[in-house]
Parts: structure tokens; sequence; C-alpha cells
């Protein structure tokens, strides 16, 4: 596992504002800062909470190197008396989040900062980047996946990811929004990502013609041979020249394990023609994997049209989710400490969807006990105390006349602690167990929530209290 | 400068075909792979190749460690003479590459790799990722500098940028495509890219009231204060405190160097009306930036309509090239040695788009002498000589009939060693010099080619010679 010290990886303007505060004395003012974020990518009904265990990492590591603080110095711009400061600077603060894998929803806070401002100010950016980069893919994965209706898919795009760590990184958020495995070893041995592969078309042209090159990666791999049929012509040299490889070295062995893999013509045709080529040659066994720029609405498409696939590796469209390749998490000041006390916050906009919910805030999933599944979230503020055995009264936030009442239910707090007084008080689960309570979670959703095109909005509402808060805020402003 | 050791950032299917040619004794057969491009994004007339430095990185480092091997043991699936091989693995061959900042258009080689088969399959990843992801960022900031029309661009987008390193490599190949300076700090410590920075909407929150937020501002940052005006109301409270900040705290010190920042609304109306005002204090020196989700489309219209901005910070558009995330660079096998003998090899596609040109091969540019400009690129086969004193003609490849002859003119040859027998022979130059030379060479393409709408195609030919292998090459297929 990597731990690279990102103490740098911040907007320049995190530090000018830091001096700033440190100068102003306002460094130790208690400020509440929300994670949140406006839309769901593609149109979605949901997205996936990715990238907290990274988070984690950048926080216990939070420290500015000799190096750093002589770097800062050269600036001609920052108080002597800050970067001494700053050669002790230690995350101190608390942070609550929501666990990966997670479902979330626009508008509810996916982590919260509760620390002296310079601190909360200050880790914004890498913040934000992670929680953003691995939702998107997670997202983008969980979209693909469901679109693949139990086929396993592989993510192949390292080599069209944004950098190194989006190939890494984003080969993780991929695996827990529901992918199978991937192509980037280094996510393998630093993550735990079972990697796989097959080969190039440069291995078949590496050798004097496609049957050789075929029967010398049976020989080699008689136990998972994966045969790449596009090199020359896959209806008339391929297929065959791989159902000679197999029956050649595979079958005398014993071995039921081996497929073929296509990576460009017309998917759906070529797989049924190759699929009656395999079983007219005996082997029904064989897998037939496909892998040409593939995303959710063509393995949509191409499933809908009786395609013969066993398995798809998805690249680019994925490894950058490319249809929408931003996910538009935030960082807001909801409320800040005087005295002891906590004063809400907004940040108020023309456009009414920029508007902030302002507080300390608590967020519930709502299920339903009969079915067990989710019917909303619920915000309220932080010392708010919810009865769970009397009815539960929710309404929309914003035609208030909609309600909803909920008679038998569970209520499950969404935020767990995982930074208390600057001590990380959380344990990430290991990345299979993350991968299960995504699945399991997402399960947990109505059909209605899981669709592609206009899926129903889930609710997300405010409480009474915290609904008066914020109107009583925008009023006054 | 990080030097991370990425060796492990490959595709496994490297890792088993490099076993798989070990095994089968062909490591040591040279095989030379061609890294070049289909398309440009976003319809584009060019492209500018970005990358090389950290290529180069990757290939000095290139070695596995002994954790490494172990996790490759613990697959079960490399043969334990494989597994000592790769222990004292290193880079043996030759790489060529066009240099930073040069324009690169599709079809023509950016880079050749030259070594024993096992290497050069083995890199294609790291290369490939890095390449594509800079060389991607670094077109789309062209693109966004080109519609600034001069005003500064600064790229902002750290927050939304897909992992660490595309913030950090990101920030890196925007400024080489023409953006004046980064948010991000740590691209600035590591590749020395100018990292600037205004003020976050919380610095505005976190005081009584905005005019003190401003005013505090103003003391602590009197030679460099870009107040954001638009946490409440832009024009009846932003822009006056801004003035009022101003006038009794920097006017009154001889201060000329200050600015507002505008983050949202109508940016045209605002802009204009922001001028209006300023000049109206007597602040006609007072800067307007603007940063609100932009792209070229955004602020060449902006411009159209006569908005008063003097410099754009672009975020998430930028750095993740939102409107076409994806750069498509591909990395084939074009020949390989057989007893000392340069074998051209071809990968046939049903798709005429995606038949590569076989090879071992040079790139020329073609200059005007006269006017300096650019004309057209020319691919010839490695070991043919071009007379710079006699006539050149070149040809379409597609509609051989369309012929040109240059009389009066001049050539370079793109693609420069960069590695010869392992030894890295080339020192990339410092980032401004990189900056500039791209700027001086796109200087050199046509408006035609820079247009941004159904720009002219820029010619990349292949001499008779490569021509003739190619097309003999297919009929033979």
């Amino acid at each position: 596992m990597k731990h690279t010290n990102y103490t740098m990886l911040c907007d320049y303007y995190e530090l000018t504002m830091a001096n700033g505060y440190f100068l102003a004395e306002k460094k130790d003012e208690i400020a509440y800062f929300d994670v949140f974020f406006r839309n769901i990518p593609d149109g979605g009904g949901y997205a996936i909470a990715t990238g907290l265990e990274q988070v984690i990492d950048y926080i216990k590591n939070l420290s500015f190197t000799e190096e750093d603080i002589e770097y800062l110095r050269s600036k001609n711009t920052f108080d002597e008396r800050f970067l001494e400061y700053l050669s002790t600077f230690r995350f101190t603060g608390d942070i609550y989040a929501i666990e990966e894998g997670t479902p979330i929803f626009p508008g509810e806070p996916i982590m919260i900062v509760k620390a002296p401002a310079i601190e909360a100010q200050f880790i914004e950016t890498f913040i934000l980047l992670t929680l953003n980069h691995q939702s998107l893919i997670a997202t983008k994965a969980n979209r693909i996946v469901r679109a693949a209706q139990g086929r396993p898919v592989a993510e192949f795009g390292s080599r069209r990811a944004q950098g190194p760590e989006a190939a890494i990184l984003g080969a993780r958020a991929a695996y827990i929004g529901g992918c199978s495995a991937t192509a980037c070893t280094m996510s393998d041995r630093d993550y735990h990502i079972p990697a796989t592969g097959t080969m190039a078309h440069s291995w078949v042209q590496m050798f004097d013609d496609e049957y050789t090159a075929f029967e010398t990666y049976c020989k080699l791999y008689p136990d998972n041979a994966t045969l790449l049929v596009d090199t020359y012509d896959t209806i008339s040299s391929g297929i065959p020249n791989a159902i000679k490889a197999f029956k050649n070295v595979l079958i005398p062995q014993g071995k039921t394990s081996f497929g073929i893999r296509l990576d460009s013509g017309d998917i759906s045709y070529l797989t049924k023609k190759a699929r009656k080529m395999l079983n007219e040659a005996g082997l029904e066994n064989c897998k037939i994997v496909i892998s040409n720029s593939l995303d959710e609405h063509i393995i949509r498409d191409i499933i809908h049209q009786g395609a013969e696939v066993d398995s798809f590796g998805v690249g680019e469209r994925l490894i950058t989710a490319k249809s929408e390749p931003v996910f538009g998490g935030v960082y807001k000041l909801v409320a800040v400490e005087k005295d002891g006390e906590v004063i809400p916050k907004i940040k108020i906009s023309e456009n009414p969807g920029k508007i902030t919910t302002p507080h300390f805030k608590k967020l519930y999933r709502i299920f339903d006990k009969e079915t067990g599944k989710a019917m909303a979230d619920l915000l309220t503020v932080y010392d708010e105390v919810i009865d769970p055995t009397a009815p539960l009264s929710i309404f929309d936030p914003i035609n208030t006349w909609k309600t909803k009442t909920f008679t038998d239910y569970t209520l499950k707090e969404l935020l767990v602690p995982i930074f208390k007084d600057g001590e990380c008080v959380y344990q990430s689960p290991d990345i299979d167990s993350i991968r299960e309570s995504c699945l399991n979670q997402t399960n947990l959703l109505w059909d209605e929530v899981k669709r592609f095109e206009n899926p129903h909005r889930y609710y997300v509402d405010l409480s009474q209290k915290l609904w008066d808060i914020k109107h009583n805020l925008l009023k006054r402003s």
C-alpha cells in the first residue's frame, strides 16, 4: 500500500487563506464543512460513495516537510510565524463520513469536517479530488455492471486513464462499484483488486502464424487461455485457429476453462456466429469475452440483441467515466462555533440549486421494516433526537405540501465517526467487504431508483427544525 | 520531483505475455512499436505532444523489487526462471519521440520503441497512459488559451481531477499547452508550474461581514489581492465592499495590482456592470477574473459578447478535458527483426481507419522557406534519404491522385533519440522552454488548422516506398 505524503496537493489559496486565518487570529475558530454533490452523473438515480480509505491515509500523513516549508518561504508570501506553525501542523479535528460502497444522493453530506478553521480549510482539495474521482468511477462501474446482468465485467482501461493513480485507484473504485477484476497489476499488488488479462494483438503478430501463437499460449496457460481472435480475420481465421488450438492442446488434457476474446467488429453478429462455431466443434464451455469501446448503453443493447457474451472487458469509457467525467462534489462551510455554540452558516446563490443547507447535521436512511427497502434519507440538526418507535413524517423541502409518514421503519445513521480529535477511530473494511456492502446496499434500492433513464428521485428531506433554520437564514439574507 | 517506481503499473497481460516470450525463447527478438493516435479530441486540427519527461522517469526507474517478485510468485502463473529474469530486468532498447510541446497529427508515430520483444511489450501501458493523459490536457488547454485571445488562463481544476496525479501532472500539461498558472501547489513545488490563488467563499463567510473579510485580505496581501465578490450579492454587496476595501486599504498605500473574481451568475452582464462600477470608482486598473464552469466555447462566446474579463480560471472542463476525456493513443507492433533485417508488420482491420502503417519509420515536418509555416508531415522508411535541395513531391495516402510538390522548403526530423541501448540520451528542456516551444510551434501552423470548427486537415503523407510496402502487405493478407 502506498502512503505518499500529499500535504502539498492543496490549492494555493488554501495556503494564503491559512496564513490569513493565522494572522487574523482566526485559526482556532471551529468550522464545520460539508462535502456534498448536486447532480448524479449520467442522469442516474444514485451514486456510490468511494475514496474514504485514501482520505484517511491522507489525513494520517498530513505534515509539511522541511523541503515544503523552504519552498513556501521562497514564495515571499507567508509570515515566518505561520511557516513555523506549519512545521508542526497536524489534523486535530473530527471527521464523519458515509462508508465506502454506500449509495448516496444529491444534497446530503457524504463527509463532515469539524476542525479549527485553518485545518478544515486546508484539506479541502485532496478530500474533494479523492471522493470525486473514486465516487465517479464506482458510480459508472455500478451502471455498467448493472447493464451486464450478472455477467462479469473486468476493468481494462489503464492505458486511457488520466494519469497513473487514475489507473490504480480507478481500478479500486470500479471494483467497489461491482467490477470483478482489473487489468491493472499495481492495483492488485497495492489494493488486492484481482488482476486478469488475456493477450494483445502483438502476441499474435510476433509469431509466424496465428495458429502457432494460439497453440503456444494454450501450452503456456492451459488452465486459463483466452485467445484474441481478431488480429487477421475473426471468422475465417481467428475462431478456426482457436478451435484447433483448444482441441489439439487443451481438450486432450481434459481442460475446460478457456475462451476467446473479440475486440472489434459487429459484436452481436460475431458473438452469435462464434458461439455457433464453438458449439459445433463441441466447445460449448468455451467462454466469449468482448472488449471494444463498451459502456452500459452498448452492453444493454447487445444483450438485448441476443449477443452471446459471457463476460466484458471495459476500458476508456469506464476508467474516465467518459460520458460524464466529473463528479461535482463541493466543500462548503455550514457552521462555525462561537463560545461553544454552533452557529449555522449559509451560502446564498442566485441559483436556488446552489444554496447550501446550513448547520452541523446528522443523516439517517429510513428503511421499510417489511421489505427492507430504503425509502428516503433524512437530514436533521446534530442535536435532534428521533424516537424510532413513533411514526416519522417527512416532507419535500421544495414542495413542502408533499409529505410522507412512516410507521413501520428502521433508521440507520449514515455518517460514522472517522477521526476524533485528530485520531483515526475507524478501520476501513477490506476491499471485498466494501464491494459486497455496495452490492447489498444497492439491492435495498427500489428498481425505480435504479432505472437508467428517468429514474425515480430518491427523497432527501430535512427535519422540520433544520428546514426552519435554513429558511430563517434565507429570509434574513 | 517525484520518482515513483511504476514498474508494476502494467496490464497483467503484459506479464503473462512476457512470461510467454521468455519461455517461447522469443524474449530477445527485436520488436518495433509505434505510439500513435487516430482522432484529435474535440474535432480540433492538431494535438500537443506532452508527457515525455514522465515516460523517461518511468523507464529510468524500471525495475522489479523483491516485493514485486514475491507478489508475482503468489499468482502461481509465472515460471521461476522468468521471475529470476525479472529480478534484474532493465530497459535495454532504443526510444525515439516527438519532443514535448510539439503539434502532432493523427497517424504519425509520436514515439517509437525498438527493444527486445519482452521489454517493448512490457512498457506499453505506462507509456500510453502518460502520453494519452498529458497530451489530452495540453491539447485542451491549448484550445482554451486560444479562445482567451491573449488573456491569461489559470488552471483551477485539482478538486475535480481524476486522482492526485491527474491534478499534479494535469497542471503541468495545461501549462505546456499555454496556461499561465495553476492552483495546484504541489505542481509548483515539483514541476515549477507557477501556483496562484485568490480566496474561497468560506473566507468571506468566516468573518462577521463581507467588508471585514475583504479589508482583512487586502491588509494581508496588499500586493496581490483578488477578492471573491459573489458570496452574498455581487452587485449590491460584493463589488461595493470590494471597492471600499481597495480604497480604504490599497489606494492609500499606492497599490495598483488588485482584482475581483466572479464565480457565478451571468458573466457577460456582471463583468460589464462590474467594470463600470470599478471605473466610476476610479479603479480602472482593477482586474476582473472569472471562473465559472468555463471552456473554450464559453470563453469565446463571452468575449464575443463584449464581456470585460482580464483573466480566466478554468477548472473541471480543463483538468478532465470534459468534452472528450480520452486521448486515444495506441501502441502497435510495426516491425520485427529477423537475422538483422527489419521485417515490417501490419495489423489488419475491417475498419480501414484501424489498419496500421507498418515498418520502422522516420517522420519529417516540411516547412515553407518563405513563410516558415508547417505545410505537411512526411513518413518514410527508416533508411530512406531525402535530398533537401531537390523538389519534394508528396501524395495523399488515400486519394493518391492528390499530389503536392515543394520546391522551397526546409525539413525537420521530429522523432529524436531519447534512449539508446537503454541509456537515456536526452535531457528534457525546463518547463518554460517546453511551453515556449509549444507557443512557437503552434504559431507555425496555418490559421486554417487552428480553427475550432471544421479545421483544415493537416497532411500526414507516406513516402512512395513506405506506401508501396504497406499496400503490398495489405494485398498479401
